[in-house]
């Protein structure tokens, strides 16, 4: 562009040097894309986004997603250049313990990561939702300003790579993009042909524009990473194409210009040495002896970036104070979801039920419990993968979120609606849940079967490992499902899901507990950290049980029926979910022959394993080494808790197509196998 | 077409009313989709396919994959009509306990199922890799017939619905299907643009058309499901390029002829109800108080398959016995591969080690065992998801698969090569891999990071669920990865595979423990529903230890080291993987205090965990309960062999950016931490 400066110029290839140099220094890392990107990240931070380093929290900021999360330099050295907290000294450090700069962008951990990358697909994916939060949050609080006019209007901008574009994640959220015809998207394709093993053309040779002009994108080509004005003219197109997402095909060289790696395979994952290192300082005029130089001209230009966030805030703050002044409501209201706190009183709305030996299944109560908090909680938003029904997941007379064309017979949708719809991609909603939370303060959950939950697990992973508060509702969980079959029935995934650091999985036991489960995720999600939470839920019915509380719920774990402290022979029968009242009805049973059993309720053993060891010890007391598990799923998250002596009675392979009820007789769930699980760990524990 | 009698129109009615009839008995079900797609259905099992009903196994047979599992009823009435030995009995126990006609489509289950099918996604995506199985095995076996002359020349046929379409799973399949110019590959696409949310115009707006010809796909369109002469020409157009896979696009009426539920979400997965089948059986002609109405002419004429097929398998039958006279080493190999069995003395190829303190990674110790196998097991082919040189897959001097047009400069590809390259698409790998064990007696492997385990899960899990032995090659198995952080690094993923069941998860202790699980893996895999394998193998270096043993680790566990028997303190410590040597480490320190250890390598909890009782307590006496595991993971696994008083040295949080050797440090997973847990566990025991 005109107004590109000598110092423009010299502060990319200042960004170049320090990526190539960083690698090199640790003997590690991804140099070539942080090179090849230097002019389109320089851009884009300098030049193009609308932030300020000084407060990256600050709401009206545009996004930022490095969704090739391996070329963390990318950013990290544009965090630095820009003054958003990260030093030299930071970038000598990369790839080291405690350092600000790992391997891999992470939120929380380094000032200016808007998500935490690296696994590709999700930072594209996530990002989608990133876009879709804004327009819903606009929609709360700002609905009425025109398009562009609003504080709350701004864009998001993602660098993706070859490998972003291979993975189906991408191609789910795209798709989804594409329909919900998220103008304020703008996706810059780093097409270099380049990933670990060498030219793609071994393994790529689709038309990726062509792609996404079929998922509905506004597509741009631009040639050559080294064309500025190229690449800010087809991002000032993108912007203006406000009723499509954009996609900017941009065909560079990965790292460039370094003289014999470039545009290879090496230079991608790998320090490019020493020499070549020098030879790159050469041709961009550096000192090849230096490391790590920086001109104080160049710092002193780039950290300009300061002054100029800085107004900028500043121009919108006299927006957003206006409207503020305009729209007291919408601003407490922005106010309460920004602290993540609840209106008082929030929880009276609750339905409860009664004790009732018929019942309900827990996914139709979770139902019930979104319609009542629907009108209370504006925050929250949700859908399914194509199962509302199935998943209960729909507030009663929510309009969906989607452009009117979205509208059909059975939805009527508008852009700032509530009532999501991810069609048949599990992995894409849960990529995009983590992306609304990411973005603003509304409280989004999606629902699937928990049979796929596996689909999801990349970016269920990776909301735990952020502490990211999205909720899964993951229903249909277990072979208590039935006609289905063993394709559809979880048996593992209890334990495979608990094994996730970080994330909780709820399993409430009647309709009571799914409420009390709804209010304990609600109350813990203040705190943005405490991570995802996915709620476990029957298809079928199950008995509204005695004893049920809050309290116990929020504790992971509780004494829901206890035994005579008196009793000789006392045993604990622990279970969760549909099992727990099979776990009631074996207590009566071994009532009858002398033995006394506590029952205890285990929605959640993630939040039970963090209670003090007195409360653990008060529920399940080291003294009583009988003890019973209950559930239908394979018993290895329950074998901490069994001790020597104790007895599961658990599902330790697929399941079958038939009824539920033929099921569990056949497959040895009942309260009967629990009696008899009982007497056995007694007879154990001598 | 022309020769479409009233009895084939007849047929075809009655399969429509079967499905509605059989979903209706039961109560549940997806009786939609089966009445829409009779007519293609019929068309592909009675006119297009090659097939015969009495032996689903013939070699020469085209492959038929319902992706749409959930329209299992569009298989199995054709199965019913057919002849492939489904009854109407069977149809009337449709979704019931210990019927051939489970919910979902199940392999081994139903004569003439070729893959299990129901989590979407997944039958297309296996496709893929049936049709890379077929010309890779016809490169095996008759490389130099003409196009179309080979007795190993056939198609691979695909019904896939809108869910199939939408799943990130097939976008990446497709894509490769399109990169590996797949000529053998026909995909109906049955568009009825229903899901379960009813319209997919909520969630759906691309251009699918455009999408598939993006991928390089031959893409034709195809007006109404009735149109039985445009899906024949189709059909016939699309066998008729054999350089690209096809993809036919049919517009199809979800539940056609139901008056008041065709094209609604409702005839989707849910019985139409009495009055709609009674209405349906009126509009056809058929009684409507007649439920399972089959004409003796009708099944008679159908039936006549199984005289056509007869004929044309005794037609291929010439072609195959005189290829095999022609090429007796090549039908030696095909019979040897078919019996799976391995060449005798195949195991003395296998490279071995020698005890060393430095070692190697267990991932370089596999690629060595690949590229020593190669040569003497033609049937090993395999890739990587783009990290052929990290994950070690590459078997030396190989070619890789694909038409030459893909051969870059570091890979020379040919249409029989052996190198597989998935590119960054975990999921399609897991799926392809499924395809090529289903489709035929090679043995294929794929590899990615653990890390990525969580992408491939949905494919992994239906293996496991059909027994399919695919290997998975699983790198970078620990935070012992470093540098690239705890995105990269698995902390719970061994405990979320051992989860899964008939699943194996291997982690060999060192270079030896690498070659013998190998070993152990294809020779478990002659038997071919031992299921899946994943190996899980180190990024860094670990030392060659001694005691490992060929039979050890085939039986999961063993004793690498033992105690002496009569010393007063006893302990077990058990491992897994890069952290064995710790506890061989610790053995000495605990040694120097008095305490004699045993230490169990244990590469392969699940290989255990089938011995019996004997072996079991010969490596872990009950009577030892001071027992301490050791692994970079989460315990989840280990508490059932903790028992009361064992102690684990485990990882239970996410890891972090650094060398491995700090991060091990710092999380304290180190062979002081095991001598402490040992002597915490004997204070415990007491």
């Amino acid at each position: 562009p005109d107004d590109w400066s000598e110092l423009d110029r010299r502060a990319v290839d200042t960004a170049r040097v320090l990526a190539a140099d960083a690698v090199q220094k640790v003997g590690n890392g991804h140099p070539g894309t942080a090179m090849s990107l230097a002019p389109t990240a320089y851009s884009l931070f300098q030049r193009v986004m609308r932030h300020d380093p000084a407060d990256p929290h600050w709401v009206g900021r545009d996004r930022f997603v490095l969704s090739c999360g391996h070329s963390s330099l990318t950013l990290y050295v544009q965090l630095y250049l820009g003054g958003f907290g990260l030093e030299l000294a930071d970038l000598e450090a990369l790839r080291t313990w405690g350092s600000l700069t790992p391997g891999h962008p992470e939120y929380h951990h380094t000032k200016g990561v808007e998500i935490t990358t690296g696994p590709l697909g999700q930072g594209l994916a996530s990002a989608v939702g990133m876009a879709m939060a804004a327009r819903r949050e606009r929609g709360l609080f700002d609905p009425d300003a025109p398009a562009g006019q609003s504080p709350f209007d701004h864009f998001i901008y993602v660098l993706a790579s070859d490998g972003d574009i291979e993975e189906g994640v991408t191609s789910e959220a795209s798709s989804i993009a594409g329909r919900q015809q998220l103008g304020n998207l703008v996706v810059i394709y780093d097409h270099n042909d380049i990933s670990i093993e060498d030219d793609v053309n071994i393994a790529l040779s689709e038309d990726v524009a062509a792609r996404y002009e079929a998922y509905g994108w506004h597509v741009q080509q631009v040639q050559g990473g080294e064309n500025v004005t190229g690449i800010l003219e087809a991002i000032e197109n993108a912007k203006a194409v406000t009723d499509r997402p954009s996609f900017i095909e941009l065909r560079t060289i990965i790292a460039y210009p370094a003289p014999t790696l470039m545009n290879t395979g090496k230079a991608h994952g790998s320090a490019l040495g020493d020499p070549e290192v020098a030879a790159v300082k050469k041709i961009l005029g550096f000192d090849p002896d230096r490391s790590f130089q920086v001109d104080d001209e160049v710092i002193a230009h780039t950290r300009g970036l300061l002054d100029r966030g800085a107004a900028a805030r500043a121009d919108w703050q006299t927006g957003f104070d206006a409207w503020a002044a305009k729209n007291p409501q919408r601003k407490a209201l922005f106010d309460r979801l920004t602290a993540r706190d609840l209106p008082d009183g929030w929880t009276k709305v609750l339905p409860s039920w009664d004790v009732d030996p018929k019942g309900i299944a827990t996914r139709a109560a979770s139902g019930k419990v979104l319609s009542a908090l629907g009108p209370v909680l504006p925050e929250l938003w949700g859908g399914s993968a194509d199962l509302a029904e199935s998943n209960n997941t729909t507030i009663e007379g929510a309009d969906s979120f989607g452009p009117v064309d979205a509208a059909t017979k059975h939805w009527n949708a508008q852009p700032y609606g509530r009532t999501l719809h991810f069609g048949i991609r599990e992995h894409a909603m849960g990529a995009i849940l983590s992306g609304i939370v990411m973005h603003g303060p509304t409280r989004p959950y999606g629902g699937t079967f928990l049979q796929f939950s596996d689909y999801m697990r990349g970016a269920v992973r990776l909301a735990a490992l952020m502490g990211a508060p999205a909720i899964y509702v993951w229903t249909h969980d277990s072979i208590g499902l039935g006609e289905d079959g063993p394709t559809h029935q979880p048996v593992e995934h209890l334990a495979a899901l608990r094994a996730i650091p970080g994330l909780s999985v709820v399993r409430p036991a009647d309709a009571n507990e799914t409420a009390y489960a709804w209010q304990a995720v609600l109350d813990r999600q203040h705190d943005w950290f405490t991570g995802p939470v996915g709620l476990c839920l029957t298809r079928q019915a199950v008995p509204v049980l005695a004893g049920t509380t809050a309290d116990g719920v929020a504790k992971g774990a509780y004494i829901l029926a206890d035994w005579d402290p008196t009793a000789e022979r006392k045993v604990i029968l622990m279970g969760s979910g549909s099992e727990v009242q099979l776990a009631v009805a074996a207590r009566d049973t071994l009532a009858a022959d002398g033995i006394s059993a506590r029952v205890v309720s285990v929605p959640c053993l993630d939040w039970f394993e963090q209670q003090d060891a007195a409360y653990i010890e008060s529920v399940l007391p080291t003294a009583v080494t009988a003890r019973v598990s209950v559930e239908a799923a394979i018993a290895q998250p329950w074998w901490r808790w069994l001790g020597a002596h104790g007895t599961p009675v658990s599902l330790e392979h697929y399941g079958a197509s038939a009824d539920a009820t033929t099921l569990f007789t056949k497959f040895g769930i009942t309260s009967q196998a629990v009696a008899d699980a009982a007497r056995a760990s007694l007879a154990a524990a001598g």
